[in-house]
């Protein structure tokens, strides 16, 4: 068949919509209908050609919901009609990581999904004139159709609008799962969560939800303070305005018991490795968890003095919030339902497929939380 | 009173022996009598002007055990006669630290310890013209009297050897604590220990006590195998026999089922900046942890990629091996007289305070595991 995608032709150019081939869902497939995808950060790190990693040509998109509409042979988790999220990482319940029991990181068709290909190791996505296009993060939601192996949709309820938790494939699962998943902060914590963009925002109310008593928000930007207030960031400080932010953080940390200070948790939500090591020393001595989301440029790295370690911080990441998607990604569904997390004031634009490039502007010029495309 | 200690007047000098002044314990403080002390690497950073907090005169050794001769006003926990050991991390059980439930490095009396001070900030040793003469570490048990908070004497039982649990003070707890309390390895885990000298040899008997699997030790001697193997290493791996230590323990570590490799955990033992890198690169995509235990050079920094820690990865460090001293350390020395852990043959020599500089001698040459004198 035939569908409309925005597609990356070559790196450091605007996508180009136009019509593709897709081929039909292959043994445990399913073709899904795309609804609604955001546009992020990751999708522009490769558009851009920083990713070192980026293939070319390719359908990017990785943040999307939809309705299934073809199964493959042998599929039985989902049917034609089930609301779906596509999932960059997927959950195969069966791999050594699945089962470990300590990680979301599915390895089952990691190798294939690097390269831009489909499990069978081929792309359904070509060209008319039959050049193959690859996938992108295993999902190309930036096409109305697209082909996506079982393991990797999350079945949701069906009342829910495809324009907001379209987030959910991303942005919302990141930030709230860093909190739940990975970091498991509890009632009373005090945290730091340094870049207030669409991630910082979702870390915030993750925070919230966990009982924090102290959620610290650190940006250059002061314009970011409303917005993060409104998600539950208690205390703002733009780093402009004060000459050390690690010495900032440990004195508003203090109180009359401890006069040690720091952050029990903190986030990095810039990717600026420098940012990650302030982000490190601002946690308490003896336990203080310092968490990576942000995605560095290629070659860059981290450092600090071992001491920061031996004297009882831990260091860790995250990636998709820790969160397995298919178990997961149903539930925060339900959270966004029931009101228990805010997903509408953080979709800023809504745009047209013919729009996309757009939503990179807008990101560009800081004046979108999220553009969410609407087929 | 006066008593006999090995004083380090200068940095980069040896210790010299001699008569000094020791006050007798103030409100809550012990006089301890040393029996038996072992001569640490910590001993000598400080000793041979390396470690920039040094402070000269001072009477160093932290790794001792001994009885309880005198107590001050106040002192309830431990009486005359009772077997001790001091505690360089003291657990005073009052402080945000000890409350927190989360860490073991107790903020009470830091500050003063630091500057080689007692709580109230004065020394008790003094030379015979009555130049104050520093405290090292809390403990200076490398005099025959030395006094101590009451915070930071363990009480343990009274048919222990002096001579074997002084050990218990430091390396022992050290290496075994980082196995039990910092990486809560589990059993069938397997875990890989860079540098194999005492402290590594007693992280070995850790991961041996905590059941795991596959117990790779890795050192740039040969000569360490056959030890290290008795302790518990089950792979040995030589740097120099292999192109890449970090690829040689992701190979070791697949199985049919697991075809990624890694170890869960790594311990550095070595105190090089890169060797913890490679510690923590070696771990297992998702689940890896790594800990630092080796006290690196002034100013040396550790960096990776951030990606390794998104991944999954987890870097975290250990003082004391996480250990609470009053409470953990006395059942680390029932373990020793039970006979689940091991130390005699780690002692490979005993020596006279006389003969003190000699097991500096001994340490650098490689000749000894641990030198412990015997007053």
């Amino acid at each position: 068949m035939r569908t409309r995608a925005a597609v990356a032709l070559e790196p450091g150019k605007p996508l180009e919509v136009m019509e593709v081939n897709l081929e039909g869902p292959k043994a445990g497939e399913v073709m899904i209908e795309i609804k609604a995808t955001g546009i992020c950060h990751t999708d522009d790190f490769t558009r851009s050609g920083a990713d070192p990693e980026g293939i070319f040509p390719a359908i990017l998109g990785h943040e999307g919901a939809g309705v299934v509409v073809e199964v493959g042979p042998g599929v039985t988790s989902v049917k034609p009609g089930d609301h779906v999220i596509p999932l960059y990482t997927p959950e195969c319940r069966q791999c050594p990581s699945c089962l470990s029991r300590k990680t979301n990181l599915c390895t089952a068709i990691r190798a294939t999904q690097g390269q831009g290909l489909m499990p069978d190791g081929t792309t359904r996505f070509s060209m008319l004139d039959g050049t193959p296009i690859y996938h992108y993060m295993g999902c190309s939601t930036f096409s109305n159709y697209t082909v996506l192996p079982e393991i990797a949709v999350a079945k949701v309820r069906e009342d829910a609008p495809f324009d907001k938790i379209c987030y959910i494939g991303c942005g919302v699962t990141t930030g709230i799962g860093a909190v739940i998943n990975t970091a498991k902060v509890e009632i009373g914590a005090k945290a730091v969560v340094f870049g207030l963009g669409g991630i910082g925002l979702n870390v915030l109310q993750g925070l919230r939800m966990a009982g924090a008593d102290m959620i610290i928000g650190v940006d250059l930007n002061d314009d970011k303070k409303p917005m993060a207030e409104h998600f539950g960031m208690t205390h703002f400080i733009n780093p402009k305005n004060c000459e050390n932010v690690v010495q900032e953080i440990v004195n508003l940390t203090k109180t009359p018991f401890d006069q040690i200070g720091g952050a029990d948790y903190s986030f990095d939500c810039t990717g600026n490795v420098k940012v990650m090591r302030d982000a490190l020393e601002c946690t308490h001595r003896g336990w203080g968890q310092s968490v990576i989301i942000g995605v560095a440029a290629a070659g860059a790295e981290i450092s600090t003095r071992p001491f920061q370690l031996v004297t009882g911080r831990v260091w860790k990441g995250t990636a998709f919030g820790g969160a397995r998607g298919r178990t997961d990604v149903p539930q925060i569904v339900d959270w966004y339902m029931d009101g228990k997390i805010e997903i509408d004031p953080m979709i800023t634009h809504t745009l047209t497929l013919d729009e996309i490039n757009k939503g990179f502007d807008l990101m560009h010029s800081g004046e979108s939380i999220r553009s969410v495309v609407l087929y």
